[in-house]
């Protein structure tokens, strides 16, 4: 459960029933649009064709319970299902107590003591990023009524770069643009190039890494905390929820390390009765609390763990050294439907903490 | 205040009356040293002569008020408290309504209004760690108890690199002596030619950034949870907690991004009834638990944001535009005094799920 | 959301799609019998017939959608759903912005502005002590199979008296029994005076309230905290979240209040090893820690607030003063069909506890 | 630590170096008159001759550490500390491992494995209400200023009632007077008769018990929420861990048990534009949210656990059968000094519960 100003339980194992989320503490009388919502699951649903996805393809439309009355939040805990309906357990078969390299199959038998439900990933599965986003996609509509927009992209695949976004003037018609796109990059050229190492790991049967680059325009001045619930620990604390995330920066992030006091420094000026900075390696942040300035994060992801290649691993029920041959469907890059997920995070985080400093 | 299994508050401001931390949930019974929580404090404390250190200097010795009894934790809430004693007020007060590049200052007075206490730093103080190591102290002292050890050094300053954790057949002993060292660094070679840039940037009245390296090695495997409360998610939301951090990476981290499936993954296997990983990529969690190989993660800091090179900034005030020459005793590079803070938030977070997973 | 060691989360509304909660943080392994369970789940249910109860049926059987696997819990989130099938909303458009007394129509209005699903009582519906209730079954079997098993019945009923629980030396049989009966009472002289109260009510258009009893045997010594974590404070926390309390009170409780000392201590002894008291005024609880003695306390339930005689109230909407008469299906008593929500709240509490202090 | 939007961590055991409080999240700019807080907490500490009081005097004056500037809060955590000064030991070296009947001594050295600090009571002292009375007086400064008042008295001492406050039309000047008295009870008469029962109690080595009674005028309607985040809940997770509370009833509590829905559904009507009930037995609340009305409740304490009749006990550490005669100095009714930390428990859960729906 992610337990902040505002509470969020996801649930469900990739092969049950069903996935969900519940989301508590959003203010009532929200509009949702459901359609723009199905957009923006449709943006994380597996698709045939599309570069790095697997083939698994499921209609993935969340039914919601409670919690939203003629388009608008009662106020009452929303919670909406996603049914399970596309499993085929055989291909999993094989695998029952084969640990895959990379995933969590080892250390959710010892955690669970054996109980967890294995099949397809069960709980760890990536598709419980489906209720997430779903969550995010409800938290970014609250958002964006209050002048708050998300915006997410790819930034490399595999080494290849996409253009970064001008966190400083952003360009918000491009950021609406590039989530629109069936692989969200700002320069096309490099995405075609991006889709090529993908193509290339998945001919090899192998799979490639990436980052995912976010920015979030319109947040007021003020919001967060010092210490342990500032803003970037908010962030931090979904985006590490995410499968396969390894590493998140702020701003500057990790080359900030190799700059000096008054190249990082953002100097402070005033324009028309606002304050801003003239760069904004600080990532929209200072001291855990937003500056007005977009907040900007990067989000590093490995290469997908389900490859065909041979591997070494174990036999956990056994404990006998083996070698292991995935088969299956798999995504052979999950960056690119890892986008809409981190824009989900993002929307979370930001919509709990603004609601904690400004009710309602 | 950081409220997981193990709940910490801290609270102080730079020049009040006090500073200090309330650790609620510790197990009963355990043993305090204190000679050794006050070695682990001196880490933190500035030196006079130290590279890159404020001349500032303080007792920093802990009061504490509860929670120990004869050498032993009580299981009652522990509280520490650290007096304030060497404030020289002064130094600040031309400061008072120019907001300080990189600082908390302009952000800070948003969010409270105008009612912050901003001499020093206030609440934002990076002096607001010493309760902080204090608490990573104690469950430090906890986690040795059971066979688990945090090791940190500095990994790079201004670029120059020390020699990385083997995270894979880790070096207890060199680990050990490391933090024995006035400039922690397992390459004394380079931690010269660290020294020396932060004695340029001094010199330049600039500063330098840093990365700090930790792991964490003895630590069971199964301890953790999928999403939100794994491993990878409580010890973000502390260390981005602590002043100065852009960047927090997981094993190979940013680096996996440029990586394929095959060179990532870590095949298991087995020897001697124990399951192991030939590489480390993973740092130790897979799917938000740990797999007894040891935890691996960097931290990033950006450089000290107190410089006394001019800097253009506003009066926040009057919202006019100015010129800022900051004064005063400053760390020219915080990054050898941040390497006890990253130990304590690590130890902090990895005892706190030790503890949720397995009670006493 | 309930926010212990375990964290329960209830959403739903009376006339939406569906109800349900979602249970995280159980241990993984358990065995859940799923006719058991339902048994439990009918304990609540409205009865055609029965004393007291609304003429509104349900099939009220919980669909799981995730966290059990082939009948034992995987630990992973347990999420179950219960459809709303048979609502009759027509029967409350004459009300819907007359405030009905004893409801929190008007406070609900002014909470979610006036967003809130009024329709059936939505989400402050008494319906919503189902998923409560699913949630103490699932809690109780657990509990069982570490020799804790909780007792309740109807203490009293419009001040008719049952028989109390001997909580010095419980009769576990008898308090099986009472729990198999349609009337949940221990001497079935009294349950019919009960029922004659509750009948003369329906007559009357009007309702009576009544006290549920709860006693729970085989906790071990050792089990709770001191001031807010305390084993009172986690029961309290969820039995005012069940409709209609009005108080509650440990051991003795408010009749404490009139005796002295020596009347009310309870004198400690040993007998085979094991640590007794003589008399348990204390409720099985000291300074918020199980004493090994049976947990004891009881629930006052206020008369049910929906009557059919004309009340004065207003329209909030417009603020006008108004009659009203509330026509519907309704309980003119709700104690009978609470004694399975409180034995459901106390499961839920002593549960969290008992793994908050011993994992697993 | 009370976790809810205002979280509250106290501290400190009876005998050891002090004791104190972390106030977190309270709103920055908040006037703290110090003069009226301690004469808040004056109301609370033992008074020589007072009727019931024990002979152990201290200063008891808390010291802030942090979170208050010139008189205002600042918006960072608020820890005051109590040093404890006259602890006179040697009265308790004789009862180390005699467990006292009605106390912690048993149950808290199975919890704590016997590390626990036993002197005075240690963390289970009702010393430790010292720092509750300074959160709820520093809370309640803060709820006056928004016009919400909380007024406490003594309902009953050993079966003597005092008159009951008038929760439909508060007589607020008699509930600011009764604060001053030095035995705060509206009816002196029988407030006279009250101290006789401590008297004849002291005198006979015995203690009794008594009720508190509360009032909260002021609140805006829609103020709380359903089930487990209400206003009752939030109230009762405070009170139950107030030592020596046995019981806790909202409006008219137990005895709505015996009345019907007629009788105790409250008419609404509209005057003047403002929404209130003839009668108040729903003390306030409807559906875990405010309803404008005085919040009412009622608190019930046992008489005090230490007397110095002979008792039956165990020595816990050896399992043997015992007598026991506690001497040393003790309250022989808490109640008196039970008022204020009740008026204490009442302002922090209010203003907690406020905060959390209309910010700052």
């Amino acid at each position: 459960m992610w337990n902040r100003e505002i509470k969020l339980s996801i649930f469900g194992e990739s092969h049950g029933n069903g996935i969900g989320a519940v989301l508590d503490n959003l203010p009532p009388g929200e509009e949702i649009d459901m359609e723009q919502l199905l957009a923006f699951l449709a943006r994380r649903a597996p698709q045939n064709g599309k570069a790095g996805s697997t083939a698994r393809t499921e209609a993935d439309t969340p039914e919601i319970l409670s919690g939203l009355l003629d388009g608008r939040t009662t106020g009452a805990p929303l919670c909406a299902i996603i049914r399970n309906t596309n499993t085929r357990s055989g291909d999993y078969g094989n695998i029952s107590s084969l640990a895959r390299p990379g995933h969590a199959d080892f250390t959710g038998h010892i955690r669970y003591e054996g109980f967890n439900d294995v099949r397809g990933g069960g709980h760890f599965s990536g598709r419980l990023t489906a209720p997430l986003v779903f969550a995010g996609a409800v938290c970014g509509q609250i958002l964006e009524r209050r002048g708050i927009y998300t915006a997410v992209h790819i930034l490399s695949i595999h080494g290849v770069q996409d253009t970064p976004f001008d966190t400083v003037h952003p360009d918000l018609q491009a950021a609406a643009e590039v989530k629109r796109k069936s692989f969200p990059v700002l320069d096309n050229r490099q995405g075609e190039r991006m889709q090529v190492e993908i193509e290339r790991a998945r001919l090899g049967q192998n799979s490639v890494g990436g980052v995912v680059e976010c920015m979030v325009t319109g947040v007021p001045a003020g919001i967060g905390s010092p210490m342990f619930e500032g803003m970037e620990n908010d962030i931090a604390s979904i985006v590490f929820g995410i499968p396969a995330v390894r590493g998140l920066e702020f701003g500057t992030g990790f080359a900030a390390a190799k700059l000096t006091g008054i190249e990082h420094n953002d100097g402070f000026y005033s324009e028309d009765g606002q304050v801003k900075t003239k760069t904004n390696h600080h990532g929209g942040i200072l001291g855990g609390i937003t500056s007005g300035m977009p907040i900007h994060f990067k989000v590093a992801f490995k290469p997908t763990a389900s490859i065909s290649l041979e591997q070494d691993t174990i036999d956990y029920k056994n404990n006998t050294n083996q070698k292991l041959v995935i088969k299956g469907r798999h995504d052979s890059c999950i960056v690119p439907r890892a986008v809409p997920v981190v824009e989900a995070a993002a929307n979370i985080a930001v919509l709990s903490q603004l609601l904690q400093h400004h009710k309602g």
